[in-house]
């Protein structure tokens, strides 16, 4: 399949790189790791195995990739207002774009640039850092669970977690997006803020006892706010919180990808990850008190 | 009067000087400060006028200090594991003990010591920094509220009170110490709090929106838990916040105590300002949610 990258930091080089290994002829628009990439090619180290891809297509403009069937976007959020046009160069009228970027809002902005039965989004269980420009570390896991904007399981992304998972990125299908969003933010909007704004990893937090019951509680706002949307059903919330905090003590003093942005100065992802659910929420009545207090308190540390 | 000051910090070493200034026999138990202060006197700088005293009474030991009629704590409330012992040699049958330290729990501690009819405690709204040992900055403010740990108007409070003004130090005597306690919180809770997790004085904290937003919740929060103790009469929580932030507007780029201890890497004070307030809250099912993360927050970046 002819497949584009749109916003290619760890998470876009580390799927585009597996899925050019499988076979795909895939294209990366670059900025940061171009001049890299070119000359010598695009190294991932990973848990898995190290690999080297020596030949990769690569473009500084979007324009110059073509169009192509699917359009794999990995943008941060924060450069969302470019998301339309980086991806309309890619575009033809069977063109799918699958946005793997995080928290919500994603899929509307490209529903309402191209249609909303071109859209799909995923959800990536993935701890990856970007190296020095042309390599990519992958830490762990990678999971992709994709489903359709418009909701409902379809053939084309039955097929897409299939394409995914032959490429060695275990991938399922999900009827439910809005779920799967729901249930990933969960995990983000007390762990990416937490650690962006005291600098501690995800072990530190979980080892302090208060700051531990403070995460199980933000979860719980969260799940409240989720299980307000009309999901096709609702989030269990004891089990659930039990099974992210049993699994985030197997992320070994892992950074998220929020703490990684601070300290090296970028903007955070705070309208996807906090502005837009809190909207969300609000729209049903809900308010997330806890998940207030931490976005004002990310957002004071932003250069405004 | 004889006075003896406990815990020279900003705090006792400027109101120490002016209760010397005004002719009162002032003697400093000291630590940091002891051997600047022995060589060259105490200088306080102030936009009342600076001053000097050359010739001041001082000691490491509180032995050396002897018996006093008045005792000004002034001590950090993390060292209150030291109060009773750091106290006792000063004391008579006769003595008083005004805690003017931060929180609540300190008027408790010296009652069980001492017995609680010997006990008072006030409440300083005052700006004020060490500079160079021997030195410190009084930067604004200076008002004291102080009462009766056993409640109630007494002439003890009411003389004492007079001395202080007579001294250069505003000064009221309050028959409800226990709510001009939780009137202090309504503003340290948030602002020492918020300053010393963020880094943002006073001034930055209130500029930003969303946080400005937190403050007044979390001041709602402490007035409700405090108005659930048994005040003599209630906080009205609209018209007091309002006050609470317009007097804070008046200090600019103000860093509370809590801030200036974390830059220090000292140890907050968040037993008497977080932790016991929280306990009282609980025990009349009262529940401070923002002041419980902030809380866990500034408890995560203590060491442990």
């Amino acid at each position: 399949m002819n497949i584009a990258v749109v916003g290619a930091g760890a998470l876009g080089l580390y799927y585009g790189a597996l899925l050019q290994r499988a076979g795909h002829s895939v294209r990366f628009l670059l900025r940061r790791d171009y001049q890299a990439i070119r000359e010598k090619g695009l190294y991932v180290t990973s848990p898995q195995g190290d690999f080297h891809l020596n030949k990769v297509r690569c473009a500084l403009d979007s324009a110059e990739l073509g169009p192509v069937e699917l359009v794999l976007v990995g943008l941060k959020t924060f450069a969302n207002h470019r998301l339309a046009e980086l991806v309309a160069p890619l575009m033809t009228g069977e063109t799918c774009v699958l946005t793997l970027q995080n928290g919500l809002g994603n899929e509307e902005l490209l529903a309402e640039a191209f249609g909303a039965d071109r859209v799909l989004g995923g959800i990536a269980f993935l701890c990856s850092n970007r190296g020095e420009p042309g390599i990519v570390h992958h830490l762990g896991q990678g999971r992709i669970r994709l489903g359709e904007f418009r909701g409902g399981l379809s053939d084309r992304a039955t097929v897409l977690a299939a394409l995914f998972s032959d490429a060695g990125i275990p991938c399922e299908a999900v009827a439910d997006l809005q779920r799967a969003r729901w249930e990933k933010l969960v995990w983000n909007i007390p762990f990416n803020g937490l650690c962006a704004l005291t600098g501690k990893t995800v072990t530190e937090l979980l080892a302090h006892k208060d700051t531990r019951r403070e995460i199980q509680s933000l979860m719980a706002e969260v799940i409240a706010a989720g299980n307000a949307q009309n999901l096709s059903c609702p989030i269990d919330a004891a089990p659930f919180i039990a099974q992210m905090i049993s699994a985030t003590e197997g992320m070994h003093d892992y950074r998220p990808s929020m703490m990684i942005d601070r300290f090296e100065g970028r903007p955070l992802e705070l309208e996807a990850i906090y502005g837009i659910p809190l909207a969300r929420a609000a729209e049903r009545q809900v308010e997330m008190v806890r998940v207030a207090m931490l976005q004002a308190l990310l957002d004071l540390g932003e250069k405004h």
